[in-house]
């Protein structure tokens, strides 16, 4: 996986499609605290909102790694997750299409 | 203050005390995330979000500490902070009262 070469083009494609899945996942992440939040209705609501988010940002920060050596891997976890498709990831090469969906299926 | 004696009747005005500070300061708590959860337009918001509700969880849970020898520094800080006033400790002896008004003053 570290072998794997990105060119400038394919950078700026892959950086795109990150971006956008970090985008969607944080809004649905938004959308779920709205959700919890109106329904708080004593102080233990308020705490268990905090640990949601707490797991969540967690979950987030650990997937969210951006360096080119794994970037293949987290193509295929956000396709996994459905945080992104691959129309995203659209000019990148035929190769790392490919290893992305082997991924997905493994 | 370790010397303080707390009798049955006491405990009960204090522990209802303490309880109704608990409840309006997390209503207050409440009122202030579902504000800053309307304004959320951004990834960055929710980590700030995160970052205010960990900093007031963490004061709430040093500052509601429920042990008789303290007691008197934590009506004395909840009355400072207005989240408990002179009217919710009617009933306790005037010893206790006096030594509250003393450390809310101090």
């Amino acid at each position: 996986m570290n072998d794997i070469k990105w060119s400038k083009p394919e950078k700026k494609i892959a950086r795109g499609a990150f971006e956008k899945a970090y985008v969607r996942e944080c809004a649905d992440f938004a959308m779920k605290i709205r959700a919890q939040v109106e329904k708080i209705s004593k102080p233990d609501d308020i705490w268990d909102l905090h640990k949601f988010m707490t797991e969540k940002i967690k979950e987030i920060e650990g997937k969210y790694y951006y360096r080119y050596s794994v970037l293949i891997l987290v193509f295929a976890r956000l396709v996994k997750d459905r945080w992104l498709d691959f129309n995203d990831l659209k000019g990148l090469p035929e190769s790392k299409i490919d290893c992305t969906e082997s991924l997905v299926d493994f």
